[in-house]
């Protein structure tokens, strides 16, 4: 519809405005109704051609002409009637005195919410482009304004870049028709311009409006009551507002999340909400399929494999479907200073990253090569605070339509991260109410960690939505899967452990704590689950049970150990470090928690380190209160 | 043509019958010759226009018209001519005295066994629905009637699901026009609804009557006669049966097998037979590259690892392509208590197994989970079947025209298991009438060997297809390749032992029994072609020829050993069963053959179990009768 | 335009030639402005119709036609007009005394460089199949003439192979419509048929003349002046010939390089080189990326592993895409003994083999299984010309264009294998001209070696062409990256060094020399950057450096070691040729160059081996020229 400054539809029915069609206007901006000024181009025995601009035209029937016309002669019309084949007929409106007013053509914008609504019709819309990928055929611009993102075909000549001096990050005006194709909708190119000066600056502006508005994240209500999480809120919402405005722009994001129970109910839902939030924002219909993926890290940190990896993918998929580099996001893992190596690898491209953890940080080291950062122990908080909980309402923040799913997964987060968290008890309350007891939710959480172990570095989308129960319906299946998956779990880990609990070496250190040591290379399994950690966690734990009093359990291979205590006041990072500074040669570095972690160490120091380790921990303050119960990484 | 009551074509020419079209016959039910009641709606110059029924209307020229007639008249007419357009001309036919009979709408079926023929005219179609693919366009529904598979392309909006009702399972009926579209023939749906009641049962029923018949095995003499195969034939027909009913119901499979000689000889003629079933059945001509896929399993028996990576891909592509979860087939491997955990996984899901092993069966714990089951020990027989002679009888059943390219195979299966069945010089003649003498035979099938170790956990379709020469035509190829893998095998072999032999330990057990033992990874090479069992085995094989005397081989690594034995009663099942019990904590399973097997157990308790184990040998009675010449898988 | 003897256009101006069109002749045959001979076969009211041939006739309208005329008549004619709809008119010629001359039909054939000016129109190409691709539709026949390669896509029923007999390698005459397609031209084919004998023979002659003629390498100057290369110059012309010929026979090509900072100077501008020459070559867009694929080996030779894969993928792209089997590049690799076996593995199919190493070769050994070789010890010269330098001038004589980008890479190649070559310097100075500083090109060969440890088993194309600035635009990320890998990498070898350093072992042996060994499974950590080679490598500097005389180093795993020698007169191959005979069951092997190499054993004899090599060590001359500074494969 034409605007102009002549008033709104319905005030200029039979008043004495007549409207001017400007040279470029279509017969898209003639309106029924309004009266036009027309110039004769034509007589013919049935009537006369009336000009109304260079493109529109159309006759006037002499059934309804009085009186004589020459070629030249103004005569003020309106629209008759549009006949199948697009021609006009007009009729000639009787006025005497009239307001001339002229028309713009009208270039007024077609939201990408309105395409399916006018598909078929030419269309002006606006945007920044987020993707130029060049296909056999056309080129396709993926263009995302205040509403969604669209894919719009531009055609030069088979294969040849259309508009090459367009690129990505360009605000762009496309004038074009959409159409359905392969399932979306897309626009058939008829014309794409860059905007330059105030006109970009001005559509800029009204984008990056509407992007933050759209961004922002549902504002929901925790699913439980818990002032710890309120400290945690704002910097979640801040994470969702990013990740929301990510998939607004088209830029794919990649999840790299710790293989662990925690680290799956993180990931798991806010994959999901992603998704979902992406199949509406994008016309692409293999849009959440392109734009997401999540992958399981072995290691606690990550990795420099991983990260070449990563940075190859995006490279490559650069390369090949000209999307934009990826946003990473690390979830229950990559708050410590062993992520820095990797973060700096991927900081000499575009790609930002977001980390939400619950792992003793080093904020110092990371905090720079962070968009943004969410880790409770940067509000006093601690591990207890599982990412898994944190991600649950992260997710619903991103997209709320999933919170009935998700009831019970911050119960199967915290339990697998053994989480003393005063908010344990609602969370499991809240799970009971969906019909999961204690017990099903602790099957949950080893039937993850078992079926993590065998995915190896596979995603296994399906598998594990169906153990956790969420975009997964069938309730029976779920059930029996968790019990198997648990129940076999349980097997292996009772194997495990059948074979080591006699090779446990036991001595009493002198401030009164069990010191277990268990040479897991040579008196366990070898690749086989339980990996090393967990064999030394289950272990530790029954030593605990058995003995009640404060514990310390290493569990040692060639070139490293896994550390478990409870009750003792140990400072991992800190022995490590002075293990470093005192053994030359050693090869020492690692970390983790204050009390759990790992040290790694060159195989022929193995004895001395571990004996100076034992040293030192032989020192260490009793405390009771203090508990290992926190993931132990392998 | 028109199915009614009134007779067979022929009886009804000229004779007093008039037909009665019900309202929603069409054109296709007029049958030329046949007098059908109309109706007269309209009178121009040149004629009359009759209705025949809701849809069926023509004009009958004036030129053939006598008399008078009014609109609503009744009119006996017959088909004259049918125009290009498609418009009909009817002339009146004169009978005085008939008999009206009614003709319901023909929805005869046409069978997927004549679509070529049909293209480009409307047919019905009933089936079941085997595969549901939502496309970018179309929704792609697979359906199976009596005489193959064909996709039916159903449109409702781009990329949205077409008859969203309708799932996997369901007995519909299809309107649709069959049109050519990439190489296959593809229904383009009209019309798709889902049978209920008495009609759903009764086509089911049809179809399922249709589907056992066409699945049924071929009835083909066995290459060789053989009384002890005879035991075994029913159980592999039934295996036949239920393969050929799986590609007649569209459901994909997934082979896994053991990665030596005799499993590639059971897999390849299998996969072959399939592969060409596959093409015979479905439309769709990716077809067989979708729906069978070999895979080689490392380990003798189904780990967990596969089955999670197995069952993971099963549901990325019932995701993504709509498939049904496959059938797994098991071959030459499978019948163990070990492969348990792995089928237990499966068991969740709809994942039909089905096994055809010769290794010694433990058919109390699997059987529950197979839904069929081939071993020669369940009929009294024992290893020498091998796998690949079952399965190229097999692979005959269901596909008999490649009998000729697998005669030579059985030998080859044999010697790479050592087979001593009496049935071998059978098949040795067999393959000397295709050319093939007994050393070559063994160059084969040591090539498959030193083939499968290089290829690790690719299947190498043309390569082993080259060297079996099946399905490859390149004999000069085939014989040179099979010389030089042969070997080139050989030459590292002997490598192999030249490191490890000086290293043989040796000692004369109390029964009299030669004892080897070697530390195959401190005095073999690691990571590298031969890999233990098979060091090993050649040891074992040198010592026997050497000596005569009754030996036994142990090949250790730090938590593993390769056990085998000539001519002592060993039960190693047991002896591993006893050392379990014997040795806490040390962690030892195992099993195999009586008398060829292996045994783990963890690094530091090495030293116990193996002399534990070797004084239990020494107890073993001598028995020059018994060999290991059956497959040591490492 | 048809072409005959009666002479040039221009010649036949109003003369008194007359044509005479063959029976087979077409419209495409009939000249504006010559007379033709045509026979009336029809007459109108408003003219005659008159036959040049078979198929072609036209209107001579009765306005231009004077006297009468009946059908059967004869009548001299020349083309008066061609109508929208390709009707012809014809005038009548005024011609008393003439000469006939016959003109054949224009088979005169269109090279694949007019396609794109005859796009729409009927032409005829010769040329060579290269490849036939079954799709669901048509058949894809790729064929090569003199010009270009073209895709000609022949549809005899969906999915049904057209001209089943004619396969790649034969000559044919297609005759079709060049039609745009998916971003490449593809012809339509219209008729495919087989030249024979004289016809295929004179065709061949032709095509082979004008491939060897195009194929020609580019005769580039090299980048600095230099007599030792000039004895390379021809081996690497005809190296880039055959290539060059390749690439113009549509046959693919796999680069399997050594995967260090050598190796990928080689590698990359090869590969960049040849991917512009495909995308010149093949009318397909996709064909570079389908055509070239690079692949880094881990190994310093060809190991059967890779090998077996590489034969399964090219059997599997011949299956799947009809393509020819590869050409097989091997660069900075290839040249040893130690390749034979993955060379004999593939001689047993279609794929050439094309070396270029500068490791000292066994000449003897790969001679008769390469295609072409290049290698400085081949004539009188040393690995001091590195490959990377030899690449960078192969590339250029490929593709010429690539010069500039390519100016500072034969300085990084030398410096990544300390090359001391004589041309350094000026490479160096050539280096500096385009901005890289020494430091800066160390770095880079740092980087590259960092990369290419983490990047593992893939090539990292975008990633390495950043690091090494070739065919890459961001100048200021190629600076941080390399500065970030290049620091990275020097931290992490450190920090090996530190845990390994003071568990060196010294001795000073007979000789005088210093021997350092290190056990660099028990004193370094493993799996991580450096590998053991690099280590080694980096400790034998060091010791170098503080000791100025001369050194030896022996890095020992469990069952290798790896051997550094600066001043000292070893010949490691004969070395280990020796210990190979006198340690009974070592199972030693290896080589190297003289001074530098690795030796393998069992583990279980690694005192023995080591030992006896010291022994062996100490006895070698000192001679101070001697140095190891050689790339070292780990």
């Amino acid at each position: 519809m034409t605007r102009d400054s002549a008033g709104e539809p319905g005030a200029d029915d039979g008043d004495s405005v007549v409207y001017d069609l400007a040279p470029d206007c279509t017969a898209e901006d003639v309106e029924t109704g309004r009266s036009y000024l027309a110039e004769i181009n034509g007589i013919v025995d049935y009537g006369v051609f009336v000009d109304l601009s260079d493109s529109v035209s159309g006759l006037v029937h002499e059934s309804v002409l009085e009186g004589t016309y020459g070629v030249g002669d103004e005569l003020v019309v309106e629209l008759e009637s549009v006949r199948e084949n697009g021609d006009l007929a007009f009729e000639p409106v009787d006025v005497d005195d009239y307001a001339l007013e002229t028309v713009s053509h009208d270039y007024s914008l077609t939201g990408t919410d309105r395409l399916e609504a006018t598909v078929g019709e030419q269309i002006h819309l606006e945007g920044v482009v987020t993707q130029v990928k060049q296909t056999g055929g056309p080129t396709i611009f993926h263009v995302a304004d205040e509403n969604g993102v669209v894919p719009c075909a531009a055609f030069e000549e088979a294969g040849v870049r259309a508009y090459p001096t367009i690129e990505v990050g360009d605000v762009v005006r496309v004038t074009g028709t959409p159409e359905h194709r392969e399932g979306s909708v897309q626009i058939e190119v008829d014309g794409l311009s860059k905007l330059e000066g105030e006109d970009a600056a001005e559509a800029r502006d009204r984008l990056e409006v509407a992007l933050e508005t759209r961004a922002e994240p549902h504002d929901v209500e925790p699913l439980i009551d818990w002032p710890a999480f309120e400290k945690l809120r704002s910097d979640l919402e801040e994470v969702a507002q990013l990740l929301r405005r990510t998939v607004l722009e088209g830029r794919p994001i990649r999840v790299r999340h710790h293989a662990d129970g925690d680290g799956m109910c993180a990931a798991v839902p806010v994959q999901i909400a992603l998704q979902r939030f992406i199949a509406e924002v994008h016309e692409d219909e293999n849009a959440p399929r392109h734009l997401i993926k999540r992958l399981p890290a072995k290691a606690p940190f990550y990795e420099m494999e991983d990260a070449t990896r990563d940075l190859n993918f995006a490279l490559e998929d650069r390369e090949k479907h000209g999307q934009q580099l990826p946003l990473l996001l690390m979830l229950d893992n990559g708050s410590t200073a062993e992520d820095v190596p990797a973060y700096e690898t991927l900081a000499h491209y575009d790609i930002p990253i977001v980390t939400v953890d619950h792992h003793h940080p080093d904020p110092d080291a990371v905090e720079d090569l962070l968009d943004a950062h969410v880790n409770p122990y940067l509000h006093d908080e601690d591990y207890r605070i599982t990412t898994g909980m944190l991600c649950v309402e992260l997710a619903r923040m991103i997209y709320p339509d999933l919170g009935d799913e998700l009831r019970h997964v911050p119960a199967v987060a915290g339990l697998s991260d053994r989480s003393k968290a005063d908010a344990m008890d609602d969370y499991i309350d809240l799970a009971a109410e969906e019909g999961y007891d204690e017990d099903r939710l602790q099957d949950v959480s080893e039937a993850l960690d078992y079926a993590a172990f065998w995915l190896r570095y596979n995603s296994g989308d399906q598998l594990i939505q169906d153990l956790l129960q969420v975009d997964s319906d069938d309730e029976e299946r779920h059930r029996d899967l968790v019990d198997f998956f648990a129940d076999r779990g349980r097997e292996e880990v009772d194997e495990q452990l059948d074979a080591a609990m006699p090779h446990l070496e036991h001595e009493t250190l002198a401030n009164g704590a069990h010191l277990y040591r268990i040479d897991v290379e040579n008196y366990a399994h070898r690749f086989t689950y339980p990996a090393p950690g967990k064999t030394t966690g289950e272990i530790h734990d029954r030593k605990i049970e058995e003995t009640g009093d404060p514990v310390i359990t290493v569990g040692y291979g060639p070139d490293f150990a896994v550390l478990r205590s409870d009750g003792v006041r140990l400072d991992i990072p800190n022995m490590v470090s002075e293990l470093e500074a005192e053994i030359a040669g050693g090869g020492v570095s690692g970390g983790g928690h204050l009390v759990v972690g790992s040290i790694k160490f060159v195989t022929g120091k193995r004895e001395e380190v571990i004996d100076a380790l034992v040293e030192k921990m032989a020192e260490a303050d009793i405390d009771e209160a203090l508990s290992s119960a926190a993931p132990i990484d392998d």
